[in-house]
């Protein structure tokens, strides 16, 4: 693996202070799964009432760990439940052993905890094709059980990087009549990040009281306007996993979408998402791509994510030139509806493109010294009709060739 | 510009011998577009008689010289024709003048030479956005004119490079009935290539008689069978042309599709398809990913592209790491159809996967030693039906940084 020496320069200042969410317990252990001198696994448990909601990758061949997660999602049940996750190894294409290392895992959480196996949730990152050695997981559960504490979940963020260069949390309370409800989420994920779910694992965690089916609704359509809408390198990992589980230890039941819960969701899964992006291999800039005036909101998401994935338009941001030709290239390859002649393109602030050519009053330089900062926008509107998307990405650099040119040697 | 060094290490040996085509004239200048001290500009100049069929970019966003080709390539007329070719300036997005400039130049090409202006084909290469300089090509035509020559060819596959490393011609001859047949073709591009034609320009020549529809047949199969079929980023440019150009002068009839003919040319815009991947920006590793056993042929190309186009695949490629892991990936995220334990995987003649897992005969000292070589094959079977395809790619490199991040500085 390519020895990751720096911290992203894209990184928050620091990791946030994650209130603890009553109902949630955190354990972690180095397990040597592959990485030495650091830990490996994470334990989750979840008190009794606890619903649990995921969304799960679509790739055709999604690791073991995701096809026993999505065959376990939508049971509703009043028993306790557990996460577990292993970083350095994803069991994902390792045959008919991958399911039953799978299987070696949760059943043995499932007795450590005295919680029905098909309660524990677990996930797998890191290498594609090796064997998970799983004795290494269950050899130390009781370990692990033993040292369950409220204020795990920031070691659990550690644990579970692979090529991160730092862990990712984020947290939000909101107050509902006169109680408070917390929401604290942790992520993984740097390289292989596209929509649909990319080598990203999320766990966010939230002492509402909400049952698994409106859970489940809030949480796919927030996927849709967050993780679904990043993209590093437009590749899509086997092992996608987000989960969200409410414990209901606050007392505050949500009972409809629409609420001030629905919104501090949206928050934190935004920030994740975006911490994601920030951690993106190799990445200096932090780039959002705004698109409007699509005939449709689908046109307007192709057009978003055939800038963001464009290498030209990603290599000349690492290069901080304002090459607007690589976005008007990018639309037009996009296959979605777009008339030359009505693109206004902005960087930031500043019209770049006008009416099928560059604006009489956009100056170069005033272009290469927006391009210097390191969060950038790109806004197109395609004139044509109500259709909007944000997508959001990261430039695309020496970095990410080092980190993946070698990333098993 | 990224100062270009070095030759692709990946070029042919040298540039091949070009018969010349009777009917078939060219001429080449320094015409001061953008680049100093090298021609750039390239005048062909086609016999009375001669048939021209083309293919063109599907970008939203074409140039202005493609759109004038477009709405001339299906006329058919016994007058003679011309190409003329800038590099240095794509005229692309640049509003109403783009046509007016295209404009400019067809109509002096016509009057210069003598020829209705609906058969004067132009095509523009290299920055989008900036107005075309025409009265620097329009001012050389006389020039030009004084020197065009049947052995100009090889010069016109030179003037005509942007970032390409290396000239590109092909050739081919082939006997029907007592008479030959001659071809001879030429071709630039290195970065912004994909499927539907990318930042290429190919210009093909045969003294075969061809009536234009059946050329144009024969054109747009063959693109199929090729420069479709390639990719170096994904990117698709908005000037792409490919055009072909018949002038009878051989004597001999081509009167159907089935003909040597056909197979004579397809291995003519093979080898020119071929060296534009060779020519990749950056590029180290030439490599042809095989897809076979699909559900359909659609989806073969679906898998095969999803492959060819993965940052991390390419990556992957080259630091000659045999990441097969990132190969299932690739195909797990193409969203064509597949089933993970019916999948095989070969790299060269080696069998890497089969059967959901790596297969058991399967070393990593083989395959590391394998992807050391300069060509590559990467064959999967998918195990569902017959559908097939090929796509020749080549690998993502710090060289592809270096050239994009400072393309116009």
């Amino acid at each position: 693996m390519a020895k990751i020496t720096h911290v992203s320069p894209l990184a928050p200042s620091g990791f946030p202070q994650l209130p603890e969410i009553d109902g949630a317990e955190f354990s972690t252990v180095e397990a040597g799964i592959k990485y030495a001198g650091r830990k490996d696994v994470m334990l989750g448990r979840l008190a009794p009432g606890t619903s649990v909601a995921g969304v799960f990758t679509r790739s055709a061949t999604r690791s073991a760990a995701v096809l026993d997660c999505q065959s376990k999602i939508a049971n509703q049940s009043d028993a306790g439940a557990a996460i577990i996750v292993n970083a350095g190894n994803a069991n994902a294409f390792t045959g008919r052993n991958g399911m039953e290392a799978t299987k070696a895992v949760t059943n043995a959480v499932a007795k450590s905890l005295g919680i029905p196996e098909e309660r524990v949730f677990s996930s797998s990152t890191g290498v594609i094709g090796e064997p998970l050695p799983f004795e290494r997981i269950t050899g130390k559960l009781e370990e692990m059980r033993g040292r369950l504490s409220k204020s795990g979940l920031k070691d659990a963020a550690n644990a579970i990087k692979t090529t991160d260069t730092f862990a990712k949390g984020s947290a939000a309370e909101v107050n509902i009549g006169e109680k408070t409800v917390k929401i604290a989420g942790i992520a993984k994920g740097s390289g292989m990040i596209a929509p649909d779910m990319a080598t990203m694992l999320v766990y966010i965690f939230t002492d509402a009281k909400i049952a698994q089916p409106l859970l489940q609704t809030i949480l796919s359509e927030l996927t849709d306007l967050t993780f679904n809408n990043i993209t590093v390198d437009s590749d899509t990992s086997t092992s996608d996993t987000l989960l969200l589980a409410a414990t209901g230890k606050s007392g505050v039941e949500v009972l409809e979408k629409d609420s001030p819960f629905y919104d501090a969701l949206h928050s934190v899964m935004l920030d994740l998402a975006h911490q994601v992006v920030r951690d993106g291999e190799g990445a200096t800039k932090f780039v959002t791509v705004k698109v409007t005036g699509a005939e449709t909101s689908k046109d307007a998401r192709t057009h978003a994510l055939a800038i963001a994935n464009s290498p030209l338009v990603k290599t000349a941001i690492a290069g901080e030139d304002p090459n607007w030709g690589r976005v008007v290239m990018a639309i037009g390859k996009s296959g979605a509806a777009a008339d030359r002649d009505l693109l206004t393109i902005r960087f930031g602030d500043i019209l770049v493109a006008e009416k099928g050519w560059v604006s009489p009053d956009y100056s170069e330089d005033a272009g290469a010294s927006y391009m210097k900062q390191q969060d950038l926008e790109i806004a197109v509107d395609l004139g044509l009709g109500h259709g909007e998307a944000t997508v959001w990405t990261c430039d695309l650099t020496h970095g990410y060739i080092t980190i993946n040119a070698d990333y098993r040697s």
